[in-house]
């Protein structure tokens, strides 16, 4: 589930990277194939091949995306599409990050209208994971190993309704085997002999970070479904009469499931997890567009393959369409967290040695490796597995050491909810870290884009909730979190670069329910918490002062679910009207809570509030079309709290 | 993990129940047994029989527990604590649920004071689930599933900080195999190779509600084991030889796991689940007090039958002692939501066909018996999988049906919290159904007490939180859900009986954003929800008027997430202060939503507020005396009101 991040920030940017020359076969050229007289392994091969190379252009021209398990999972689901399936029957992938692959054969086939692939990752455009808005998505894939549980729902409505009576066949990752609600869904889908279940797992043996036998090794995974029931066998995964057979052979009135063995980044030599040496620790081509190089070298090899098969079929393709890619431009000025995060932690634990770090196979994207190199035996890798990650640093924390849990947000909060309520409750001292949270990246699509963590965290036992403006002050947060709070601490961190707030030397000061006034101000105060929405604020108050005239008070606070009354009596006494601007939704948020207790503690008074936020699903799309989308661009938020002063 | 309620409602009681004669052997007899000269078998057996008795003694007393998992594991427990535990080794439950049997073995051997047979499920006693709180528990339990992975993390904190080097017991139900955290656990386990680590299912065929085998079907458990690459045995749980051998025979570097089968309700003949006939579905004896003629009926099978075992091992034994039981006080005036409840979705489900209800194995404790017997192939019973029952839910609701999930609203909002948001995200239309809401019954302890379901369910998009105040607006409710919301609805039940409150006719009126006045009033309006604290509420109002001669204003509404801006600022034209009463912690709930949303609104303009609701860990106890200790009995609510009052 790992993403590298590559958006820009909104502001002062420069073009870091020019744009490359990038390149896609059209729709004719898969036209050609399926028109073609090959047999269906022939156009099958092919076809596959065409689609790789659209799935190239597809994260090139996004700057985002998996190519590894695309390409891994490329041969099955052309396979799938092009001679299986019918309409009744539906298909989806439970990992949901292989959609470049899957865009790329369903806009071939004309399920997605063709130019669709110019717009992966983009607003209006391809999510970065499935999503039901869109043709030929029958159901939102992203957040994993709930497949197969949706597969049965699916059925069992075909069933009662008698309305269509299809097959249902489920591509799942192998990482994804370690969440344990796949193996809560394998049970009763023995019991109701569902034999329409065909489940293809994608055996690519990486996962986001690593190897997933370093991860957590799946053991014998046919012995392991066979043990729970299902008709299950194992295969080449690239080899298209293993597929056929295993969906042609008639079932034991019971579902399947074929461990199909094949290989990460297929189809481009450098790129194939067998062919890294034995000393590589991280496979570099899970997420994340190609560098211009390496871009440049996947497209020369498909294309020799494509020719190479196509002369073979004696095939004559059109050349691919030439275009100039959009240059992703980083901002000089950017600041990122992670990278400072991973300094804080190590920092932190050089001098405590109680200090463990546990992840759940996001160790690039939550900053651990120079942690997991100098302290390996201090380092826990728990995998895709958040519930059993949690309860273990529950019993961790009790017997006498500080756990630092990592996920991305929107998993660890979520997932985990029960098992972080039960650490609370038996008063285990644990610090949760959510990285990527908040609307942004918003490339990923909705499963990934934690806006509802503050809810998820909020009214656990004996738990703060911090959200640090820039790295200065995360190192402070992580600091007060391991050597001063008694109780546990959930860190909400930005994974986006953003260009940092900072009031110097305050930066530092980190007393508990207090915020940094960052601009003074009267009249209008408005409250934020963040690196992103920190900054938007400011630039807003410039704008004020620029066009208004009007000194506006901005106050940033780390504190999301504890407030200092008295310090906010001070602040607001010459506001007459407070709005809060939150990374979240406003539903039940950080605003709910500032203004809730600000009002309990009497120092709301007469004054009126404004809470802007996200109110309605959040879209996918790239930094600066979303936050506007939202109206969390800086005019919105101008636009909005102008109205706001003027009306009564 | 179901709770039949017995729980009193405060006000207006009468002895529905008179108490009978409870009796119990002193510390005394087990210390007779413990110095004898019979060998460890014979002990252990006489051992297991006396907390046998006292388990019964201290369920009837409390007047609800779990007598029929306490009873197939005490043979086992009472080997492990008489021969095997050392001062460095750990034992827990992992289900949790067999507390009443474990702290009857902890009493008698002084782990805990003896006296405490007599607090079970009371304040300042021993909670209805363990918690850490209290000697000899070492985790918190209760959620099911948990129970390897916090073995691990004891294990491993061992390991690093070098200061015990016990080995790990852990108890498991076997109903709880079906939570899917219970198989990401076990695989690191074998990585790590924690030959210290011992796991002992108490294979005892009943879960909650029913057999296990009817429920989701575990087949064959030594095979999963083994496939997930532990050193898996099967044996007699009731054989103190097998236990004994699991655990002495030399281990493989691999932590060992024995399937024990074992017998539920154990020792007394009418509880054992082989004496049932194959017709009978339901196992009456997994929770809850036993009545006056089978509390007689067991105790006398088990008096004689420790009465063989002492003659045979030639020791005499003290009399029990009799103490007459506390009532069980039961108001002529109360209603009960479930079966109201039970009702409302039957005659939902008679007009349309598509109404689908999943359970996670709480059929009994969420009225779904009715519809069960009248649509059986409308009832998915999902076992104890939660995650696994709200993704099949939202792939059903786009396959066209109206899927109803059930089950106890601190498990479901939780176990499923990622669930629901991907239903959430897809537009797929599920109601979710979450029983047990509230701080209410304490019995069971804070694992079962549900006060963040709301902060948990919300921030979910399109997803309306309902909470109803009495039977008949929970038809209405329910209706809505189905026949109205296009998007998806958590409805919010109380288990425990209550006294309704009632507007009559108005109770129908149903409108999103609004509620109903109960009471007229100016100066001071009361918001509220649900019938716990509708009734204190209105309670607390009639004393204003008796003692103050003040009229209070009380608004009860259903709506937990929405509000009617234009109703509320008319309702609260001539009110300059509310207050907000919450069954639910105030950190970021109702409250926070109605006094943040009116602010928003800007309805809130001067009005003082304040927020009454949970603050802290909800204590385990009985009804009333719980109410007390968080200051939400009627005496602490009109207080902290009449305060608020005269405050500026």
């Amino acid at each position: 589930m790992g993403e590298q991040i590559t958006y820009s920030i909104s502001e002062a940017t420069e073009e870091a990277t020019q744009g490359i020359s990038i390149s896609y076969f059209e729709k004719e050229a898969f036209d050609i194939v399926l028109n073609s007289n090959c047999t269906s392994e022939e156009k099958t091969r092919l076809f596959a091949e065409l689609a790789r190379f659209n799935t190239l252009y597809m994260v090139a021209k996004a700057g985002s995306g998996h190519l590894g398990s695309s390409f891994s999972s490329l041969d099955i689901i052309s396979w799938l599409y092009l001679n299986v399936l019918k309409p009744e029957d539906r298909f989806f992938s439970s990992k949901g990050h292989d959609s470049p692959g899957l865009y790329a054969v369903q806009t071939a086939l004309g399920i997605l209208p063709f130019e669709k692939i110019h717009a992966l990752r983009r607003l209006g455009g391809l999510p970065g994971h499935p999503d039901v808005g869109i043709p030929g998505a029958v159901t939102n894939t992203g957040s994993l190993g709930m497949g197969i549980s949706k597969a049965k729902g699916f059925l069992y409505a075909d069933d009662l309704l008698k309305v269509k009576k299809g097959r249902l066949f489920v591509l799942t990752g192998d990482g994804e085997l370690q969440e344990g609600q796949l193996w809560e869904s394998l049970v009763s889908a023995i019991r109701r002999k569902d034999n329409r279940l065909f489940v293809i797992v994608d055996h690519n043996k990486v996962q986001s970070d690593t190897f997933v036998a370093n991860v957590s090794d799946l053991g014998d995974l046919v012995s392991k479904f066979s043990s729970f029931g299902w008709d299950a066998s194992e295969g080449d995964g690239h080899n298209l009469g293993v597929i056929r057979d295993f969906i042609d052979e008639p079932g034991k009135s019971k579902p399947k499931i074929l461990v199909a063995n094949t290989i990460k980044g297929k189809g481009v030599s450098f790129m194939e997890h067998t062919s890294m040496g034995a000393d590589v620790e991280y496979y570099k081509y899970h997420s994340g567009a190609p560098g211009k190089e390496d871009y440049s070298l996947a497209r020369k090899e498909l294309l020799e393959s494509i020719n190479l098969l196509g002369n073979e079929m004696q095939i004559v393709l059109p050349n691919p369409i030439e275009v100039s890619a959009d240059p992703i431009r980083i901002s000089t000025e950017s600041e990122k967290m992670i990278p400072a995060y991973a300094e804080a932690i190590l920092g932190l634990a050089r001098s405590n040695s109680r200090i463990v770090a546990l992840d759940a196979d996001l160790v690039l994207d939550t900053g651990l490796i120079p942690f997991k190199n100098e302290f390996p035996n201090r380092f826990i890798e728990c995998g895709i597995a958040e519930q059993d990650m949690v309860s273990q640093a529950g019993t961790m924390a009790l017997g006498g050491l500080v756990p630092i849990v990592h996920s991305f947000a929107c998993f660890l909060t979520s997932r985990a909810s029960e098992q972080i309520y039960n650490n609370c409750s038996q008063g285990s001292k644990v610090i949760y870290v959510g990285s990527l949270a908040g609307l942004l990246p918003a490339g990923p699509g909705s499963s990934h884009q934690s806006v509802r963590d503050i809810s998820a965290m909020s009214c656990m036992y004996d738990m703060k909730l911090i959200e640090p403006m820039n790295a200065n002050q995360l190192a402070v947060a992580l600091d007060w979190a391991v050597n001063k709070n008694q109780g546990s601490t959930y860190l909400r961190l930005t994974s986006v670069p953003y260009i940092p707030v900072s009031a110097g030397e305050a930066d530092m000061d980190f007393t508990e329910g207090r915020g940094i006034v960052m601009n003074e101000g009267s009249q209008l105060t408005i409250i934020t918490s963040g690196p992103i929405m920190s900054k938007q604020v400011m630039i807003v108050a410039a704008k004020f002062k620029d066009e208004m005239g009007i000194n506006v008070k901005v106050i940033v606070t780390p504190w999301l679910n504890s407030l200092d009354a008295d310090w906010y009596r001070l602040m607001l006494q010459d506001s007459s009207k407070i709005a809060i601007v939150e990374n979240h939704y406003t539903e039940n948020g950080f605003g709910s809570y500032i203004i809730s207790h600000l009002s309990q503690a009497g120092v709301l008074a007469g004054r009126a509030t404004r809470m802007i936020g996200l109110n309605e699903k959040p879209k996918c799309g790239q930094q600066d079309e979303i936050l506007k989308y939202h109206k969390l661009d800086t005019e919105s938020i101008f636009n909005s709290l102008v109205q706001f002063l003027d009306a009564n």
